[in-house]
């Protein structure tokens, strides 16, 4: 079983640390790929550069139609083209919200996410509805660190990361999301600190598509993620008219 | 690692269908035991059937934690007993409803159900509402088969099933979740004849439940699901106290 | 006409007062009975223990069923086993938090609950948005106490009531509704100290149960909630057998 | 204990029919008054003539507050003037629609409304709403029968009604609620023809002010429901000047 | 194009703040009037007066149907009367709280509304429920200044209103939305003492009936908001009588 | 006063139908512009194309903002790149699905929608949940009619549109709203025919466009709208990482 992994955004770091991290969960037979797109912003910290990171992600499940690959997991906090990724690949598609929802409203009654800064609270949100979890979803808090700060060790993005999962825990929450898949590898760790279930949506993505993938499930074709129509494309996106055709 | 499903009514033979599916989508290094009560209904069609199942699967699940269970599945579509159980195991614990219907929403935008007996589709729709699927299940439908003629192969209860399928996938439904435990082997026939994702939540419990101790979660013990406080049990149930404190 | 108040756990105090507190607001022609199991748990303060408090109380019905009891209440907050109760009874069945709520819902805009230990307020939560009044409730607050400690004199637990039934007032609330059966003296106590209509779920319970065989309305019965099918049950629970055969 | 029902447009037949069917459910020490404004439409089949009824309605609230009356029913399906009477009266105040919804939704999981003309359903959807019922609510079906035909025995109104309440019935619904006080004297009947509960509103809310008052509970008067301000009033409307300063 | 705006109360002099307030904003070719009834209270601030507004109201909209009127604003935040006069008028009619959320709604993802009496925020939830943006408000404060006096130069009202705004926003709101026609010469003001948004009422009415009337839309008339039925009116009401018929 | 209008897909005929649409309703002091991209997909139906279409549409807001634009539409159903669009715009920003449902809940109790193809459904059911008009909303109905074949007098289009229409009609709708730009000229000639309001989506974006900036309201900037952060754009996109830094 192949799953691929496509980091939305072009740091490649990022990429190797979201790569590591869904290694660590994968199935013995399971083949785990990160990439991540030659086209885009270098991280997604607004709806511009989320829009932006689009075409790239899309162009990473078009070759990976080719190379057979089974699954794939968007690994953007935002869920960036979930959609358009659902109509043109073949097996299920997972965002790491998405993912990092499920999961978290399966160990009790609520859960609450983190995630880096303020102005992504709103998408966070969002995505919490269009998922159902709002009645479950107790509260998102923001702790302002930009995501490429996350693996600066002079910073003290670490201690701020936990302060704010406290929090979540005295709104009730059983268990934290963390809302970024640049804090894949604090997890583990955040969960000790604060003696609370920590999920990481990459993590959770990861063996989530797997399963789907062992269930022999895949995206309804019947409708609205029916493969798209051919399309005359032009301009500087003309190449994604032939990426279209060749998922088809 | 050791998944333990339980099977809340007494007939065995249900008990062995459920093992079956389970076994077919575990992972390599996956121990699954499928178990029954030795005590109440011998189908659950009513909520007084379900209240009754309730005693036997706790039973089973102490004894679980005896014996060193990694993660429960509750086998029957009503989901009894799932707060109960969670307070009671370390690990997580998830029904059948519960884990079919977070597969069924990764498939697209709308799923539907198709259940048993008509009188089943109240506690149905209850259980949608409190994992935050009301917006996304498009419909309930029942097929008026008792659960155990599911079996018989003198019944048309196949072909019933199909067409409430069919039915649910003309609400614009992306995909299908069948609504019993005892439906589980007609899993992918159903899938063939509709041409549409159909989703068993007997093998969808176990893959995310086997996710679920992959990624090292359980249920969040700081509240609401903390192991339950000492307490005197008496009479018909006075086992059930040192059941309850066996397994702390 | 006679209503039975099933307390659900086996404490005997417990029922004497719940009895005093319904035959304080019952109609000059109404019999009021107030009885509890011979089995399950001595109090209510966890799923495990609701779960096991309901067999015995739907012993209780049945026996209420024979002897021609003409509507019920389940005293306990939690409403365990109304659904199931609602299958076996001819007549109306209401529970404390479902009759609460309502009551409570008439007195203005928007009402608060006022309940024991911090662990019970998930299921109240989650019967807040079953009955319909998630918009309606404006806040569910704990105040620490255990449900045998209510009585005892020697402890500070009326002062912490009044607390935070001043704590609701500040969130917006016409009404403060007492999340406990094991409050229900202290209503009209409360109500005095905060200045604002106190619910008591016993009480209103007791009189909404009058209410609906005054109306001579009953539960439905052609669909959900008809009589369960007859059903092998084993085991311990064997009994439940007949007593399910009994009330038809 | 005195109970004032106010039928809020200026047909006496109807105000009569009002006071049999809330006398024969009222308890054996309650009087129980039916009475219609001087002033206002002859019946209630639009929003303008809602709006138009309710200063002859605040009126025979103002008055009561005078007589001493101790709960009060507002005896129209829109529930017109709710909050200002609740404003303006010491005791409890209750719609036929809230009632009716509150009783109806006490019988199983949903109920069904039954209404007059099709233009009065958009009014009932938002009580629903306001309520809690949303989701409790299964339909609301319209007969095409003007309010004061419901009287005429010429009319075949009686099998309109029944007719639709079995529409009702078909989506599920546990019970049926009468969407007008002039269908008060036909609800036992319908419910022999169709075999289920259902519920007149005029009765329910008859016994649960009732209720109310033998709780000792009343509207919460310490924020939205306080008594009015002190304010000047001209034109036409000045004696509500007086009025209003009366009942305080 | 003639838009008529309704003050509800009898006070000329905020009739008078808020023509100026529209005619600041309407279009070259448009008649801005702004009118008050000559029957009801003088300010709206309880469910009383607000009901006691409605015919005199009613009046000015029957009043402009006679002269020729193309659209109407309801200038009270309560929008009392709005559904009535749907009813009533041939051309659109608009209420300011309703205005004003769409407008506000525009501007990002979330607004906040300072009102004036902490009793009015009640009215103010229940129509930020029905116009549909329950989870797009996230928060209503009050700043407990009566309505008359918004205009007294002694008062501290103008710092009490920034002051609320900030912490509206403080919440996360991108806009605030002032909630009393009173303050609708405030508005750029405020807007430019807190840095955001900031949405009156009356301005934003004022230009969507303009829009809504150069889309050439109107009430659809076919069902809930056809013109009344004729009907017997009586008692001081009587004139009503005539006006309904008047206006078709 | 300058409102420029993107059509987010290349077809220059559906280009100029918008600029039609829109400057028909536009005021005599304001300019209307209808551009489209250079780059991107020939028509919209899919969440691919939706995608892809979303960089060319941002490039033409960034030329806007040089260009001193006052407001934006989106002119296309979907509303594509609005939170975007939002973000690098100093002025509003509406879509046409978004604008279109604001005007027609402002018609009456409830609208309904008319679109393309039924595989855009889900997306339509999205934004009426985003922008609050879920309860508003009666149904959603697609005539299957591709968006070029809109413009194809040989085809029966304009039938099927009229013909889905009256359905939405049927489900107790007040008014209609279209689903597609490219119905923008069928609107009044639909609703002379079904004889009720029918909203254009562009020509309503077009006034409340216009009346934001009346109103000298803008997107809120001090959050989740604030311009976009510096980034590195590498790749086919890089251009975008210049446009980005011209609109600030």
């Amino acid at each position: 079983m192949r799953i691929r992994l496509v980091n939305p955004n072009t740091t490649e770091s990022m990429t190797a640390t979201i790569g590591r991290s869904a290694a660590a969960v994968a199935g013995p037979l399971t083949l785990v790929e990160a990439v991540n797109p030659t086209m885009g912003p270098a991280s997604i910290e607004s709806h511009y550069e989320e829009a932006l990171a689009v075409p790239g992600l899309l162009e990473q499940v078009a070759l990976g139609e080719l190379d057979g690959v089974d699954a794939y997991v968007i690994a953007c906090f935002g869920d960036p083209g979930l959609d358009a990724a659902r109509e043109i690949a073949r097996g299920p598609v997972l965002g790491i919200a998405e993912a990092g929802m499920h999961a978290a409203s399966m160990l009790g009654r609520s859960f609450g996410i983190v995630t880096t800064l303020d102005r992504t609270v709103g998408r966070a949100r969002e995505l919490v509805q269009r998922y159902g979890f709002a009645d479950v979803c107790s509260s998102i808090r923001a702790c302002e660190i930009p995501v490429l700060e996350l693996d600066d060790p002079a910073s003290d993005a670490r201690g701020r990361v936990v302060e704010e999962c406290r929090r979540v825990l005295d709104t009730g929450a059983d268990a934290v999301l963390l809302g970024c898949a640049g804090m894949a590898d604090l997890c583990h760790w955040v969960s000790d600190e604060i003696g609370a279930p920590v999920v990481d949506g990459v993590a959770a993505a990861t063996v989530l598509a797997e399963s789907l993938v062992r269930l022999r499930l895949a995206t309804g074709k019947r409708g609205e993620y029916a493969f798209p129509p051919a399309k005359e494309m032009s301009g500087l996106l003309a190449p994604f008219e032939r990426g279209a055709v060749a998922v088809r």
